[in-house]
C-alpha cells in the first residue's frame, strides 16, 4: 500500500503492534457533509458529534444535502474566524469515495489553513493538488482509512481475555454506537472495558483501530486478531462490528471479522425501521432470529463457546409507546433481552453479557 | 494501489472493464520452487506445469525443497543456455510472502536476462533493488496478484448468463483442477463455456482474471461481480473458488466470491486426506454434507436458485480400489454425484450440472 505521499505528511502516529494511533487531531472541527441524501449517509459526522461533541463547532452543508447533525451551517471562512482547526469529511456514502465536486470545499478549507480529516477509501495523499495546497499552506491531510502494513494471515489460536462483537441486520443500525455505549456502561460497573474501532468513524472517536474494510481481503481475519490480541483474562475488548452477513456487498467483511475477532458474545444490531437492506430494495432484512443462528453458527468456528447476549434495537423512528412495544415484541420473539440503546440504556444487555461470570 | 513503480515496466497487459489480461509471457518458464515443503505448498508450480506444460522448461529448487514437479532441475545459467524466457515464481507459501533468503535466485535470474513472473502478494516492484536490476538488465519483472483498481461496490443485481463455482472444504484441494476440467468437459460437449481465474495460478493458465485474495474487502463481491457480467443465456462462466468458509483465516474470500459470483451451481471440491484444515490443525475438515447445506444457505443471498452440482473427490492419496470406494461412499453419504476428476474425468459432474437444461 504505497502512498507514495504520505511521507510528507503527518499522518502516522504511533502504532502498538498493527494498531495505528492517530497523530493529535487539531480541534474543533467543521463536519462537511457534502450533498448526501439522508443522516444515515452522514454517519462519520453523526458518530463523532454525539460521541465528542466538544471537539464540533459547526457543519458545512452544500445545497440539497439532506443531512443535519443539528450544528450550526458554517463557510469555510466563518468557521475559521470561529477557530476551527480541522475540515472532518462527515459524509459517508456507498463505496467510500470523495465526489469531484466536493473538491473545491476541500481546497478552500487548506487555503484558509484548516487541516483536512478524512476517513474515505479515495485517499487525499493520493490527490496531487491537494497535496500541494496543503504543502503551500503548512496544513495536513489526514487519511484515517489506511490500513496497517504486513498484517499477518490469522491463526485461529484462541486468545485470553473476553470479546464481545456487535453485528448487524444491515450497515448503520448502531452496531458503533451499541458498543461505545456497552464499553460506557461497563466501565460504569468498574468492569475493565475498551472499545475496540473497525472503522472509520469508531477510530475518530476512539483515536485509533483498524479500519476492516480496507484490509486486503487475504489478511481481514488476521487484522481482527490483530486489533484483539491476548488480554487480562478479566478484560472485555468491546468490538465495533461492520456490514452484515445479510448484505451482499459487504458479508465478507463481516465474516472475517467475526472470524478474526472470535467473539465470547455477540449483540445483535437491528433498526426496525428497515425492511429491507438500504440502498437494495431487493434484499429483505432477515428474521431475527435467523440472524441470531446465522451468526452463531459461522461464530462457532473459531469460538465455538459464543452466545448471544441480546439485541440491540434502533427504534429512532417511533414514538416512546412504539418503543416499548417494538423491544417486548423482538424480546418475545427471539427470546432474548431486548432494549434500544438511546432510549434506554444498555442494562438489560450488561447484565446478559455478564450472567456467565 | 499505487505501485509507484509499475509505470517503467511492461506489467499492464489489456484490460476488458476490470479484468487484466496479462501481457505476453516469454516462454518457456524456469519454475523456481524455493524451499517449500510440500507439492501442496507449490501450487502455483503445479498447476502451471499441468495445464501448460508446452511452457514448461525445468525448475529451480534449494536445499531442503521437498516439492516436485517431476521437471528436470536446472540452475539459472542451465535454464538460459537452454533457452528459458523467464522465471515464474512456483511456490505458494500461506500469505503470499516472497522470502529474503529467495532473492539471491532471483537477482541471478535478472542478471542472466530473464523476467520474472510473480504471483505473490509481495510486489516484486515494491523491491527497489530488483527494479533496478530489471532496468539494468532490459528484463520484466511481472506482478500478476495486481487487483484492478476502483472496483465497484456490488450491487447484488442477478445477471444473464449461468455461472458455476467450485467450493472447498479447504485450500489446496482442487477448485481450479476441478473447474478447468468442468471448463474443458463442457467445451467437449460443444457447450459454450468459459474458465475464469480468481487466484494467480488460475490467471497465469488462463492469462487473465482477478486475484479475489488481494482485493480490498469492501470490494470482494464487487470484483466477483465484474469478473463475471452479463452473458449470453446459455453460456457457462466456470468460476474458480477461493479458501473455504471453514478456514479460519480466509472465509471471507471465500464469502465474497460467493455472494458475487452468484452462482447457479456450485461443485464442493474436498481432499479425501485432509482431516483438518491444512496447517491449522485444531480445525477439522466439516461433514461435507453439512458443508453443502452452509455453501448453499449463503449462496442463496444472492441467487435462491442455486443447487449442489456434485462432489469433486481429490483422492490422490489412494490406490485405485480404494478411490472407487471413496467416490462410492462420499455419494452415498451426501447422494450427490461425485467423482475424482483426475482419476476418472468429470462426465458425472456435468451431466448433473446441464440436468436444469
Amino acid at each position: 500500500m504505497a502512498h507514495a505521499n504520505s511521507q510528507v505528511l503527518d499522518v502516522e502516529g504511533s502504532t502498538n503492534g498493527f494498531v495505528r494511533t492517530l497523530p493529535e487531531l487539531r480541534t474543533p472541527f467543521l463536519i462537511f457533509l457534502g450533498d448526501v441524501q439522508s443522516n444515515v449517509l452522514a454517519k462519520t459526522g453523526m458518530g463523532v458529534h454525539h460521541w465528542r461533541p466538544e471537539r464540533c463547532l459547526g457543519q458545512l452543508r452544500l445545497d440539497g444535502c439532506k443531512a443535519d447533525l443539528g450544528l450550526p451551517d458554517m463557510t469555510v471562512a466563518k468557521a475559521v474566524e470561529a477557530g476551527a482547526g480541522s475540515l472532518l469529511l462527515g459524509a459517508a456514502p456507498d463505496g467510500g469515495r470523495i465526489y469531484d465536486h466536493w473538491l473545491p470545499v476541500l481546497r478552500e478549507a487548506l487555503k484558509h489553513g484548516l487541516d483536512i480529516v478524512s476517513g474515505f477509501h479515495t485517499k487525499l495523499a493520493d490527490n496531487p493538488e491537494l497535496v500541494a495546497l496543503a504543502r503551500e499552506n503548512r496544513t495536513k491531510l489526514i487519511d484515517v482509512r489506511v490500513p496497517p502494513d504486513a498484517i499477518p494471515v490469522a491463526t485461529g489460536r484462541r486468545r485470553s481475555g473476553k470479546r464481545l462483537l456487535t453485528v448487524g441486520t444491515d450497515c448503520a443500525v448502531g452496531k458503533k454506537y451499541t458498543a461505545l455505549a456497552l464499553e460506557k456502561g461497563l466501565q460504569q460497573r468498574e468492569i475493565d472495558a475498551q472499545f475496540r474501532a473497525t472503522g472509520q468513524t469508531g477510530i475518530l472517536i476512539a483515536g485509533r483501530g483498524i479500519p476492516m474494510d480496507s484490509v486486503v481481503s487475504d489478511f481481514l481475519s488476521g487484522a481482527a486478531e490483530q486489533l484483539t490480541p491476548d488480554r487480562a483474562p478479566d478484560h472485555w475488548d468491546i468490538i465495533e462490528g461492520q456490514g452484515s452477513l445479510y448484505h451482499p456487498a459487504y458479508a465478507a467483511v463481516s465474516l472475517g471479522l467475526l472470524h478474526g475477532s472470535q467473539p465470547d458474545v455477540i449483540v445483535l444490531c437491528h433498526d426496525v425501521a428497515r425492511a429491507t437492506i438500504d440502498d437494495y430494495p431487493d434484499f429483505p432484512i432477515p428474521d431475527l432470529g435467523a440472524c441470531v443462528s446465522r451468526y452463531l453458527s459461522l461464530a462457532r468456528l473459531t469460538n465455538p463457546d459464543v452466545r448471544c447476549a441480546g439485541i440491540s434495537l434502533n427504534t429512532s423512528s417511533l414514538d416512546e409507546c412504539e418503543k416499548r412495544e417494538a423491544v417486548r415484541q423482538v424480546s418475545l420473539a427471539t427470546g432474548l433481552p431486548c432494549c434500544d440503546p438511546v432510549a434506554h440504556g444498555v442494562d438489560i444487555l450488561i447484565d446478559s453479557i455478564l450472567l456467565d461470570r
